[in-house]
């Protein structure tokens, strides 16, 4: 074994026992964006469901960084993840634990991602999910675990495991949004969202959070997010509306085209308020309007991620139409959504179409340059391969200075569209990530 | 016909007769980049070529936007362009051209991109060929164009012919610098590069200039590049030698993941210093000293473009080795090269490892992650799936404080490799484009 990683397990469970290995003093916090809901959604309870946080001192003093969140027996998990090939410790696990289709517990530190920490990071998501599943009385394949932080450093995992009884002790069925903050890193606010539908007649409830900030790309976009739903629903179901729901959610955003190691969407059915019959398959109608409500939070969530995208001034809905196929119009939209000539235009309040033009082409999809249009809330400056006519710099300039900004691109090949939401690149932006080690 | 076409055509050729098309004032210049070379190469007279620029007022007042570039009669040319779906009409135009294989003049504006603005922009640039032919006495097809600057705009192009015939009169043998300063747009330096290589032991000269500064990456990197020689290499051997020192070069160098729709490298033999015998093929070993140099001069060339990255304070290469394929170890390198994690992190002194095994992840690209080694500047920070037992964060500080970095990553597949240069990303890219239309 590496020295390094030696010198990991010998890390001390108190905070303060040495010099080295102390955390830092919490950063002074960011400002809230100036996109940021006006309100918090307040979440109820959810049947099966208690949920605690507490602080381990991993990274920083004086917050939270650890979530509880303790399920119901019974309760159905499905999970979707990071696509990159470095992807952390925490995320293999729930990858192999997810074949139990079960859940009992879920554990998040947002003090340290525990991603490239090679054996002890492994060592240390075991012993985490051995340390919970005594508390619940589970079998550890029943612990999901996320963690999010800096990268390549080792987790200190007994200031975790330390803290874990007293946080089990306290949890309780209203703590959503102690739950929303503790897994929180450089977000500026807590992301949560709460649906009811109706199965059968029947009202069953749906609440989620989420993390995000930076690294937030497809696939998966947002770095953490948890759902819970009192519905009951077999896990090979809830994966499959999970994966559908996704598609136009969470891997429909992106904030500077990177993508996490930790990224994790994890969705719990604990069938604990369900009074509607069992659920068999995923295409039963009977389910269309919890699948389309699941879907619509979880893009409420999405978007809360870019609305605190590092630095983000502006939120942006980027639309491609007439494209070759779906795929060609999602490609196009992400060339558009993650060019950083497109994103600091948009920062400086510049209807810059030509740098759209520009995105389009490097998209590599096709494109009929003379049928192209171009619309800025709905206003259209660029037509059939140049200028609108009627494009009015003044009333562009108006446009532009508001929050939310929604561009139109047709690109003139066939009939297929699909959109995304992105946010403007600026200085904030290398504030944030010039600087987070230090 | 749309009236903005109307109207573009309509445009006076003096630079001052209405209010609303008159040019701007010259922008207050950038800074010289801090990543400039100490000197200026200075370029001799290649025989064949004569170089003149000038002033036509198309975007700025008080800088030259216009070169001319006389070429003998049996002067051969190659060339590569933009992979953008939406290259605008002088790209279209040159690709056309080229099938005659043969060049005599090259006029460049650096006040209009004359990209995206349909059928006037066509007739723009045959109106640019057919005014330069004339004074040349060519054919219009032997007549290259490019232009840089805003997309979108109706190109004033009788502004543009209106200042040919004195530039045409006025052009000289040593107007090199003067000829670089001409394509400039938001560069904070001319690029220009010299070589002299043997063929059959006779010496022949490469003198090479570009601009580039934004929307930089492949494929094409540079937006504008011209290369000169007085060897006599017919075209297709010609063509042969420049898409494969492409590779290296142009197509090895990314600034912000952008591609421009005006990316445009000429490569012109006059053959009239030519003293060899005649070459036929692209693998005849008399031009291996040849295409060594001109590989070398574009790598010049290509890295000087990087050295004024918008807002660059770093230039960075990064190594990938042990990859599954070359393509692979150019897929990863580039990935890292276009981070905004990797390059906001590097601005800011920080040797965040973590980032670059985010980057190496998220490319797709087959990795072993528990083989991955990462070394900054020669000093090994992660081996073996976690961070160097060696690792020292105060080494690391100071080397990161150096204005140029090397990043080797050997992923652990197989034995391919790859490299790319980079900048960093900083405020300056942020100033830069947040306002480069006003």
């Amino acid at each position: 074994m590496a020295p390094s990683a030696g010198k990991a397990s010998k890390a001390p469970a108190s905070p303060k026992a040495t010099a080295e290995a102390a955390p830092k003093a919490a950063k002074s916090a960011h400002p809230v964006s100036p996109l940021a809901p006006k309100a918090l959604a307040k979440l109820p309870p959810i049947s099966g469901v208690r949920l605690g946080a507490g602080s381990a001192g991993i990274r920083y003093e004086g917050r939270t960084d650890v979530l509880v969140a303790v399920l119901a027996p019974g309760t159905a998990v499905a999970g979707v993840f990071t696509t990159s090939k470095t992807s952390s410790a925490p995320v293999d696990w729930c990858r192999s634990a997810l074949a139990q289709k079960s859940a009992r517990m879920l554990i998040v530190n947002s003090g340290n991602a525990n991603a490239f920490t090679g054996r002890v990071g492994t060592e240390a998501v075991r012993a985490t999910a051995d340390s919970a599943a005594e508390l619940a009385g589970c079998k550890p394949q029943e612990v999901f675990i996320a963690s999010t932080g800096v990268i390549g450093e080792p987790l200190p995992v007994k200031r975790l495991t330390a803290v874990l009884p007293e946080i089990y002790e306290n949890t309780g069925a209203t703590a959503w949004e102690q739950a929303a903050r503790a897994i929180m890193t450089t977000d500026t606010f807590p992301k949560m969202a709460t649906a009811t539908a109706q199965i059968d007649g029947e009202q069953v409830r749906i609440n989620g959070i989420a993390k995000g900030s930076g690294m937030i790309a497809p696939d998966m976009a947002t770095m953490l997010s948890f759902i819970f739903t009192d519905a009951a629903i077999p896990p090979d179901v809830l994966q499959a509306l999970l994966v559908q729901a996704t598609e136009t959610s969470f891997n429909a955003i992106t904030v500077d085209s990177d993508t996490s190691t930790s990224d994790t969407l994890l969705l719990f059915a604990t069938g604990k308020g369900a009074k509607h019959n069992p659920v068999v398959r995923a295409n039963d109608k009977r389910i269309d309007d919890f699948r389309i409500k699941l879907t619509a939070l979880m893009q409420d969530l999405a978007v809360q991620v870019v609305r605190d995208g590092e630095g983000a001034t502006k939120l942006v809905r980027i639309n491609v139409s007439g494209a070759e196929s779906t795929a060609a119009a999602r490609k196009i939209a992400l060339s558009i959504a993650n060019s950083p000539l497109v994103k600091t235009a948009i920062a400086g309040h510049d209807a810059n179409w030509g740098r759209i033009v520009m995105a389009v082409g490097k998209s590599g999809e096709a494109a009929n340059r003379d049928k192209l249009s171009i619309k800025f809330g709905g206003h259209r400056v660029a037509t059939m391969g140049m200028r609108d006519p009627n494009y009015s710099e003044a009333l562009m300039a108006r446009y532009m200075a508001r929050p939310e900004i929604e561009i139109d691109v047709d690109v003139g090949i066939s009939k297929f569209n699909s959109g995304v939401w992105t946010c403007d690149l600026t200085h904030g932006y290398i504030d944030i990530n010039g600087s987070y080690r230090s």
